[in-house]
């Protein structure tokens, strides 16, 4: 049986850029583990305020492990990344950043929620209302953009990056793009739960450690990230009911706005969260699906809000 | 008991206005029958071919049945819609229809299936390749607009009309906002299955019997239609494996578009599926979810293609 091999822990960065020296080299097929940082780079602790989030320094922000050179990789080709493993920690944390997020405008302030992570129940405990399963999954997973020089790690490309997909779970394949010689792949942005969206900027943020092999394939061509879910992936997180707010209107962003802009109105109507609470609420998750994009002009999203998630919900 | 109240079959109608008259009246809580014509209105039958597509007459199309007036609703107040049962006929159509759809553009010729509707055995036989799970729903329910006039029967609104929201299956329950003094329901555009996006521009078209209970709700207010699912109602359609092909970049819209180029692309290369096919099957059975709408510029839109439609999938 094959070795792990290991990313060191200090080998991170805070942005893409393909010439930055590989800090392993492996053979396509082998396994690696990662030890990755949490998306504040350790800025937010377990004892961490809002003011903490207040005076957040953007330059380090997002560390992704990395890079992993993967031998015979060439530019056309695909990476499959198959995800292994996440071993968790014991918190997380939660952020309203002010400037940042999908009702940033309606959201001026900063806004922290640590909560506790209980991998062995398969839980995230929310504040005192809401209870989430515990669903590990890297935000981050990229290869090197062709393009030379520094590129923001903030928003996600055609070779991946920061999509923030919650689905990419454990006995996920993700496969990836190839955009230079050896890939080099980097991931981070470690969450333990999270709702399609992610739609307050932040989900249950938490460093974690990570397995996964890395396969360099030749029998089909991509242009952006594909992945592939195994039968009943999707099932546990589909036993609950949902409560629905749909948004309705001539552009998906602002559907999507006013879809979270109802369920933070009902989360606070029928459970009694605030505002802001009820927001995170939807970020960590509600999953955002777009059920007609044809009948022009309007268009329609909806916000699904498991209700399993507070006390006597299913 | 209560009896069930008929929309007569001959009440129909192919535009939205708060002045026709009502082909029903009845009592908040009432239950309801609507004997639903196709959204072709009987123009495409059993045996017909695309040229029955390219002579499409849209003047009409979409007829909704009803409206029914429920005493006292008033506007403000919530019309609630509790679907109780759908009697599907055997057979349904989907079609590229020129103009119309996600891909309109590269997609200049009409297309068309008619598909086999098998309600006992639960599945929708759409060609030699796929076989879909039978899940009817109405694509069009919704109440009159305040504004007076004639309003298009195509577009959804606030008020809800044509949202082909798939998820509005038996046990469902839809929330609209009231517009007009007895609200002023109709229903239409019945299909036998839909991906959420319904992203070719058709379904599985078909008409059908729908059985509903109208109730006025005064406990909440809401802006837009909302939908509570019981406890299970997305279990069965979550146990497939799924390929997931992703969108990315900073335009909702044209995310949706890549996603479903590169499912296009990957059901012609996997299962062999011609183009036109392909775009139909993603209409009929590929969801559109948004993973990440925050990580500014680029969001990601992803097209899960439930992979047991296809023979010795999962």
């Amino acid at each position: 049986m094959a070795s792990i091999h290991d990313v060191p822990p200090d080998a991170f960065n805070y942005v893409w850029d393909n010439s930055i020296e590989p800090a392993l080299e492996i053979e396509s097929g082998e396994t690696v583990q990662l030890y990755v940082r949490d998306a504040s780079d350790e800025q937010i602790h377990k004892g961490s305020g809002v003011e903490d989030v207040a005076k957040l320094d953007f330059s380090h922000v997002n560390p992704v492990s990395g890079p992993v050179f993967v031998k015979g990789a060439k530019p056309g080709d695909v990476l499959e990344v198959e995800l292994l493993a996440f071993e968790a920690k014991d918190w997380g944390w939660t952020a309203i950043i002010p400037g940042f997020g999908l009702l940033a405008d309606e959201f001026p302030d900063p806004w922290l929620r640590i909560s506790e992570v209980d991998a062995a129940a398969g839980i995230v405990r929310f504040g005192d209302k809401v209870t989430l399963p515990h669903r590990p999954f890297p935000g981050t997973l990229g290869v090197a953009m062709p393009e030379p020089g520094e590129h923001s790690i903030v928003p996600p490309s055609r070779f991946g990056g920061n999509m923030d997909v919650k689905h990419l779970r454990t006995g996920v394949r993700l496969f990836l793009p190839v955009g230079v010689e050896g890939a080099l792949f980097s991931l981070g942005d470690t969450h333990a739960a999270q709702g399609d969206g992610e739609v307050c900027g932040t989900a249950i943020e938490t460093a974690m450690d990570v397995i996964l092999r890395l396969t360099v394939r030749r029998d089909f061509a991509i242009d952006a990230p594909q992945f592939h879910l195994p039968a009943g992936a999707e099932v546990e997180d589909a036993r609950t009911s949902f409560h629905v707010c749909t948004g309705v209107g001539p552009d998906l962003m602002e559907c999507s706005r006013n879809a979270v802009r109802a369920t933070i109105a009902h989360l606070g109507d029928r459970y009694g969260l605030e505002r802001e609470e009820a927001y995170a609420v939807a970020s960590v998750a509600a999953d955002l699906r777009i059920h007609e994009v044809v009948d022009a002009p309007n268009w329609v999203v909806g916000a699904f809000i498991p209700e399993a998630i507070f006390e006597g919900g299913r």
